[in-house]
């Protein structure tokens, strides 16, 4: 969404419009003929090759249902104006590892927000937990998700009520990244209580959905969702969680797809930790302590970026954060302002962030946003006066 | 010590005078010439084949220090007057695994109390934990301590303080059988707030020492005790420890001597839960919600003596307590006080204890532990009447 708007990107972003995600009819329909003959298809109500199963036959009607919500491709061009962009597969910005999700993988995501999604979610983890969280578990969540996200760990997480507010507003506190994962559109306010949230996780890092604008939650888009996080995210940690919280629906997804899995142990006497005993026992999960053990374990081994290990057993020389080399990402994949923000970083020593915006002639908002991305990438990292490019 | 006492079972209780236990020097003696040799050498202070290696010949002086302290066999003998009996390898209640411990087995046990080791020992938890217990700990400690004893599992703990006071307590609160296991001897009340609680244990369970009558404790005792307990108990259970607790100490001995090893959860901010954290984390160690758990996770697969799992994944006709047939023990195999109590338990149904002690002939006080053995070999179980027999 760079300058026009192509025919598959119109084509994918009404699509969001016409089905709900994870329609197993449209993604084959979609990956045999393109979005935009897909689109075509839908709109004349026939299967490109005419005669189509029951299942098909239904799943058409039910997108048919929506044709009159379609915009125009200038009515998606016009989100632009409101800070509303879409990406779609194959885009800089579209995370890889959503590929994973097979057929399930989303069209097309709507993103809100100043950080890059696909730079912030190479080092990302995904806290997520109970609503109705306790003091013990807003806790945890916020002091993990300060500790990781000062530590250049973006924090994935779905906007809501209790762990996952604490996880966000935490995440922001410690200057860091966060991406909220919404239900509905990028611009719904849900739950209303969390508007001036959901701005500031605007500001500072991206809001994500799968939903176009304008769409409401339901409980079955809350399940849906949940792929997504457990997908984005390096790992998944759930705080607290009772035995039916749909937090243990996003462990189940982190688990089948391949993810890391940890959770936060609690009181056996509180049955709102229950969720993340059974994870721990049932499922495998790592059961961490500490931020460190989380940063630990999602790490590549023999690069562990935290000083030391936390059980005591580590030797004192422990690998040091500024000895991990970059990820999956070169100089060369980085887009303009990102590669502009790299050229301004001083050879040597740290910077403060308005600084650098100035020096690299960007927004200090934005600047925010890609300092976050490329310490995601591992091209630099937190110090004490701001910033600093990481040695390889 | 049935009667008289032979030259090898005096020559063990005299050992215990001259010796620290797990003296391998002294335990490779006695496995070559037998106790009563040993003994004689130690008398002599001369090597049974002369020439002595130098570490050898400092275990020697090591024990001829304390010759005077050696009681006479009348002494050894007159000591069951005031309830304390000893046992040696190979006695009736000599429980058979802790030869698991090969060099460090003790070289004889003192006990005090009314309750079958052996057979207590067959089906037993060790519940272990920090001194200084938070009111979590101590609730927990009970809880489970309660649940296991009342179906039957005896605890086994080390009198002290915290954790183990607690699950002491509770064990007797439930009927059941409780094993304190001592580093001083078994008529030191120590510590000196515990003079009812071991008394009470005494009564109702066991009090097992390495140590012979008046020894004192001493920080090194405390840590040689730990692999008792680990060794006697099907599994250890540690409910709260930090991470320089001694609860740890025993958690590695079950560790090592392939025992199951369980920890109870609990808040990631509680130093005091941190040695549970790492058993589970780096361990291996199982996580334990519930006196359900201990048990499934101890009872042979396909034999679980809890109705169901508390994970609510076990299907509904999960194996009964009933269906359990007995341990390792034949009623060949059992005392005589025992063979009587188990003939007058009802063919059918269930029968108080006092009625019970009074159809086998028995004094009520000793037949709760020869009750509580019977159930640990596998022939009762608990009913709301008191006891009935277990379907084979």
């Amino acid at each position: 969404m760079n300058g026009n708007l192509d025919d598959e990107s119109y084509a994918r972003a009404a699509l969001t419009y016409l089905a709900e995600p994870a329609d197993r009819w449209l993604s084959g329909l979609v990956r045999a003929y393109g979005a935009a003959r897909s689109l075509d298809a839908v709109k004349s109500g026939r299967w490109p090759h005419g005669e189509a199963v029951p299942g098909a036959r239904r799943a058409m009607e039910r997108w048919r249902v929506r044709l009159d919500e379609l915009p125009t491709p200038d009515e998606v061009i016009a989100f632009r104006r409101s800070g509303i962009r879409l990406i779609c597969p194959g885009d800089p910005e579209w995370p890889g590892q959503l590929a994973d999700l097979g057929d399930e993988q989303p069209y097309a995501l709507w993103l809100r927000g100043n950080a890059d999604l696909r730079f912030n979610c190479l080092r990302s983890v995904a806290v997520v937990g109970s609503r109705a969280a306790t003091a013990y578990g807003s806790y945890v969540a916020a002091e993990f998700a300060a500790s990781v996200a000062a530590r250049g760990w973006a924090v994935v997480s779905g906007g809501a009520y209790g762990v996952d507010a604490s996880a966000h507003r935490a995440a922001l506190g410690a200057d860091g990244v966060t991406v909220a994962v919404l239900a509905c559109g990028v611009d719904v306010p849900y739950p209303a209580a969390h508007t001036e949230l959901l701005d500031a996780i605007a500001a500072q890092g991206v809001i994500v959905s799968e939903w176009p604008p304008g769409r409401t939650v339901s409980r079955l888009r809350f399940l849906v969702r949940n792929r997504v996080i457990a997908a984005l995210a390096t790992g998944t940690l759930v705080v607290e969680a009772g035995t039916r919280s749909g937090a243990l629906n996003t462990a189940r997804h982190a688990r089948d797809l391949d993810r890391r899995l940890m959770a936060v142990p609690g009181p056996v006497t509180s049955d709102i930790s229950a969720g993340c005993h059974r994870i721990i026992r049932d499922w495998q999960g790592m059961l961490v302590t500490s931020a460190a053990e989380v940063i630990e374990y999602l790490s590549p081994v023999g690069a562990s970026p935290v000083g030391a290990s936390t059980t005591g057993a580590s030797p004192a020389g422990a690998p040091q954060a500024s000895t991990l080399s970059p990820l999956a990402l070169d100089r060369d994949d980085l887009d303009l302002e990102s590669a502009q923000v790299l050229d301004a970083m001083p050879r040597r020593g740290g910077m403060a962030t308005a600084r650098i915006a100035q020096r690299a002639g960007v927004a200090p908002r934005s600047a925010v946003g890609v300092l976050g991305g490329l310490a995601s990438a591992g091209f630099i990292e937190r110090c004490e006066e701001g910033w600093r490019l990481r040695r390889a």
